[in-house]
């Protein structure tokens, strides 16, 4: 599969996520515990990953795995560095309202791109930085609050301390992701088999997360395991599949692709989450919305198109004015 | 002189317009008659060049000056097309509100930059067209109402007349822009003398509008030639000398530069007015301003900067994704 389809299924599978989400709410809550969720969608992605590297295993050549545990070791990393990346979430919260802290997710797409270079020592080009830079502009002006809206006036006015965690919040989701796709792609073992071991331990951690929620209540409701699939609905189960079905494409593109497709993918899904809520839940249109999906297109088409197609300046009818004749030759060679 | 230092004094000069005129208001009006001001501003502007081409008759060789009636009756149509302009602007304003016809003005952008390319037969690269968008994008974004803001909901809410004329008036706006710069272009004249043409038939306009304007009132407050300077204080002497200096800076622009970066010019002109008014007029910085400003600046650098810098991917350390390899190799001749 073309990474653009997987790309383009994931922006699809991410935008329902939302609208899933909202439609499992009875009178904008949940009926269920939200946090059984993540738990059960790890549980799919391991058993989706375990049949699929059985059926590997029936074919030959068998896929390579490492199971030295200095490789396992470093699987545990990405559930850790969400653990905190919540924790600080939470901590941001305290600090600034949460359109603020929406508007502040969006650095997260620019601090991707400074890791993806520093870490994974990936060179982007100047337009590629630019396109990165106006990807979060777009997304944050879709999100710029219209007349009439809630919070007026709060985005400049949290404390230091609400930006800098902010901040701390976009590096370590950044972080995150560069980390999954360094692990992904530092050897040749079989996807399925990185994903059994990035799973086994989001299950861990999820169900850690669960005990720990139980202990806190005092058992009030009684252990986990009996309240897992109570309030359950069609929808419930549905957000459960959508969820682990785009944690499996993403896996996937960590492997194939890279981080910045990833950003792209879910920055469109936000977008046509926000596009589809106008149709279904009749939000308004507003004029920022529609200036951020064009500000992303742009970005999309400078990110993406081959340089040839985006400077390549025809060369008749110059005549006009010659200092502008510009010849350039591009060539893109393709050695994957 | 250079013609990026001639649009950097434009941005400033056109800046300050704004700030001027707002100076020279009293309790939110006008104690003189505005329409008294681009009168004076064409006969400045038409005794600067008369001096310039004077000074130039004194040097050899002498200046080129086609004095042809076939060539000297082309010089009305800029005014005339500002005249139906303006009379298209007072229409669309009966259709839609002042904000939504500023939003619109933002189009001009786009309508010259087609202008350009259909009539003066200008190829621009598809990184330019986006740039050219993304300069409406972020104008556009800088000026979207924020939260508390008086007239919500009013932009897609007005008649379609109003948006066809809106349509029809960015149209007229950018044709009397690429219209000039034809006229300027078409010969070596001296540009004092296409100066003096343009600028005589501008006074010329601009006086039948304040006799106009005396019938219209009945002359209750006397001739146009008696109440000239009334109410006129020091800050209006320098809106005339401004909007007189920015006149002159755009027919040498429209000579040796083009109307893009002229568009360029005045767009940057716009945001430079908003971030002063944050400071001298206490108004409020906006996320959307913040944004606007961002996108405008990308678009500056992707119309400008010199493809090869854009595009030219460091050849290093691209054993992480052999399938990003691009080679590239741009050339820029330049021949003027």
């Amino acid at each position: 599969m073309r990474w653009y389809v997987v790309a383009s299924i994931l922006t699809i599978l991410t935008s329902s996520q939302g609208i899933l989400t909202t439609l499992s709410q009875s009178n904008g809550g949940y009926k269920y515990d939200y946090a059984t969720v993540p738990f059960l969608a790890e549980v799919f992605k391991l058993i989706v990953s375990s049949v699929l590297l059985w059926r590997e295993c029936q074919r030959s050549p068998s896929p390579k795995m490492t199971t030295d545990w200095r490789s396992v070791r470093l699987y545990p990393i990405p559930s850790i560095i969400y653990l905190i990346h919540n924790n600080v979430q939470f901590a941001t919260l305290t600090y600034v309202d949460t359109s603020t802290y929406q508007i502040m997710g969006n650095l997260k797409i620019v601090t991707t791109g400074i890791l993806f270079r520093l870490f994974l020592k990936r060179k982007l080009s100047n337009l590629q930085w630019m396109a990165i830079v106006l990807l979060a502009v777009g997304t944050t002006t879709s999100q710029v609050k219209g007349c009439g809206e809630a919070s007026c006036e709060s985005l400049f006015s949290s404390p230091i301390q609400g930006y800098m965690l902010g901040l701390l919040s976009a590096c370590l989701s950044a972080l995150a992701g560069v980390y999954t796709e360094f692990l992904m792609k530092k050897n040749n073992d079989s996807l399925y088999w990185q994903n059994i071991q990035l799973y086994t331990f989001g299950a861990i951690f999820n169900m850690a997360k669960l005990v720990l929620d139980d202990f806190r209540s005092g058992f009030e409701k009684g252990p986990w395991w009996q309240r897992l699939f109570n309030g359950y609905s069609i929808t419930t189960w549905m957000v459960v599949l959508n969820l682990g079905s785009t944690g499996l494409l993403v896996s996937w593109l960590m492997k194939y692709a890279d981080n910045i497709v990833k950003v792209y993918s879910t920055s469109m899904a936000m977008l046509l989450t926000m596009v589809l809520s106008v149709f279904l839940f009749n939000f308004k249109l507003t004029l920022q919305l529609f200036l951020g999906i064009i500000v992303c297109m742009m970005s999309l088409h400078m990110y993406f198109a081959p340089p040839s197609m985006l400077v390549d300046l025809p060369l008749a009818s110059t005549k006009a004015t010659p200092e502008n004749l510009v010849q350039v030759s591009v060539d893109r060679r393709t050695d994957s």
